[in-house]
């Protein structure tokens, strides 16, 4: 049976297809209920640009489906966006579990509206995500502010898989939705494992939702993310906690002296907040759109945009190339007895290499 | 013409063959004058494994060679040699040029060697390299004291090449020195690019040489260095200039304490030293033993060495994978082609990289 996930009738309410159904051999009746017409790739396209958040919804399904018609039928519809793509402001976010993101994001969104106007989508990058209907439900409920706005897209992260498989979904989910008028992107990701690097390689600016104290929460975070960030907030500075969130950020902010300035000539700012209370939510945001004023000027934005384009266009092959190579029945076995003649010291990691590589390049033959 | 590079005779002094030319069809006399005989593999692991250093520096230049025959015997040599190996404490140094790398690692070797005893082998990653004569005495007078010890072996970063290639010699060439005896390696690399990664994959403690003060010394330094160091220690603490590390020690110590902690289970120290005058570099060997003693006790030492031999296992097939790929001509020209149309917006990342793959599976067929 076919998973529900994977059919795009799934994704929205029903597109009225200007087709009644006639009788019982009527194409568009199936399983004994009404269904709806088939949309081509056009329809999508122009459901798209017309700025119809369902039709939008049900092409989101279509990429993230790996049924291979599915798969066709989508990159035809990316296609055609590609070229009203782009015309966005696109903003990662990312924190350690219990940082408060979600309602983070849930106030950061509502203020931007508000004050800014235009279309909001919150997407995500979570490889470990398992999606069920419920956890979106979850996802929408903990969002409770935007997740009722009428410019508002909500779309949790695409279901468990390969890190380059989900990152390139929620890529392609950004066309998307900057072709459907979204000109405000939030890409939220989790504060651990390689998500971080993949988010930060398709948005303009980099928030990283710190909190006060050296306790565990920090722990979870890992080594590496404090360097791509933009700008690091400290939430929860409300009531006792204020002095302690204040320290923090000066430590913060003598701490990323010590680091070499960042390639876009932009030295991260260090605020505090709170997302229960909604103090400080302006200065972020000021924050973001005077760093994106800032290499709008000095030519990083469009250089930044340039080089994630062909990031991802490297990246994704250096994980075909590894797909194919250590997914090979025959290599994998491999690969098992000649870890194993390595750590036991009997050969050295660049022969073992070697054999690997001989064996897989006379398989393609 | 064969480059003197490739040529074992150019690595040290005359092994004595104990064969005299007899006639002009002496296959030992070449070119019009005496030439030694070639030594077997067996010959090189009987010479490493007494110690002899002449033998080892010819051994390394065999592993450095590109040429097939050449490599053909070091890898029968390494492989000989590799039951013997291991038995080192490899420490890594990095810092920016002007950081007086160099002078510290002299008197950072003398030292040690006077307290400790053993023998010390100094061995370098610095892809951009270009190695000549000149820049080999260069290092070599550099480390004025090390490089009259008798129990200290300098070796100068293979020559340019790949990251992957010279990473691999600089591995295989401690293979060799532990082989030989020398229980004490230190690995230096250049303050920028990916060597930092490199030399960190293949050592037990990663030691970075900071300067004090926030100028233009620091941004020589690589985003995510600070996070792979086990210590730092701050050069040029003498003079004047004794309150300025001291301060800038103290804001180390507390930007260390912003990261999350280490797998080792040890949060990196911050120490000032003077290389010039030889101040506090007892403080930093200590530094240096104690964290061996730690990592020995909790299994990190063990476990750490076990996922560098998978590290370079996996990452020497990554790399000859590309390698395959991106060396191929035909896809060479299409990447052109393909990364301006993702540039200009006409395809997206991930159809432009599947049509390269599929171009080239098609080609390995």
């Amino acid at each position: 049976m076919e998973h529900p996930e994977n059919n795009p009738e799934y994704a929205g309410l029903t597109v009225n297809s200007g087709v009644a159904p006639v009788s019982n051999i009527n194409p568009y009746l199936k399983r004994g209920r009404f269904v709806r017409k088939q949309l081509s790739a056009s329809d999508y396209v122009e459901g798209i640009l017309n700025g119809n958040v369902t039709i939008l919804g049900q092409a989101v399904t279509l990429v993230e489906s790996t049924i291979p018609a599915h798969q066709q039928v989508a990159q035809e519809v990316i296609e055609k966006c590609l070229p009203y793509s782009g015309k966005s402001i696109r903003v990662g976010i990312s924190g350690v579990p219990r940082a408060g993101k979600s309602t983070s994001i849930d106030e950061f969104g509502i203020h931007l509206l508000r004050e800014k106007g235009g279309k909001l989508a919150v997407l995500a990058i979570d490889p470990s995500s398992e999606r069920t209907k419920g956890s979106i439900l979850g996802d929408k409920t903990r969002m409770e502010k935007l997740s009722v706005h009428p410019d508002s897209f909500i779309r949790p992260s695409p279901s468990a898989g390969s890190l380059g498989g989900v990152a390139r979904k929620t890529r392609e989910t950004i066309i998307l939705c900057e072709a459907a008028g979204f000109d405000k992107i939030l890409v939220e990701t989790v504060g651990v494992g390689q998500s971080e690097t993949a988010c930060h390689s398709m948005v303009d600016f980099f928030l990283l939702i710190q909190l006060a104290g050296t306790g565990d929460e920090l722990q979870g975070i890992k080594r590496g993310i404090m360097e791509m960030a933009d700008g690091i907030v400290i939430n929860k500075c409300d009531g006792n906690n204020v002095d302690k969130c204040q320290l923090a950020a000066t430590q913060f902010r003598n701490a990323l002296h010590l680091f070499p300035m960042p390639e876009s000539g932009w030295l991260p700012q260090v605020l505090t907040y709170s997302g229960f209370y909604g103090y400080g939510i302006r200065e972020i945001w000021e924050m973001v759109y005077q760093y994106v004023d800032f290499v709008k000027a000095n030519g990083y934005f469009e250089h930044r945009r340039n080089e994630q384009s062909k990031y991802w266009m490297y990246e994704s092959i250096r994980e075909q190339l590894q797909g194919s190579f250590f997914h090979n029945p025959t290599i994998a076995d491999m690969l098992v007895a000649e870890e194993r003649a390595v750590l036991a010291g009997q050969r050295t990691s660049f022969v073992a290499a070697k054999q690997l590589l001989d064996a897989y390049f006379a398989l393609l033959r």
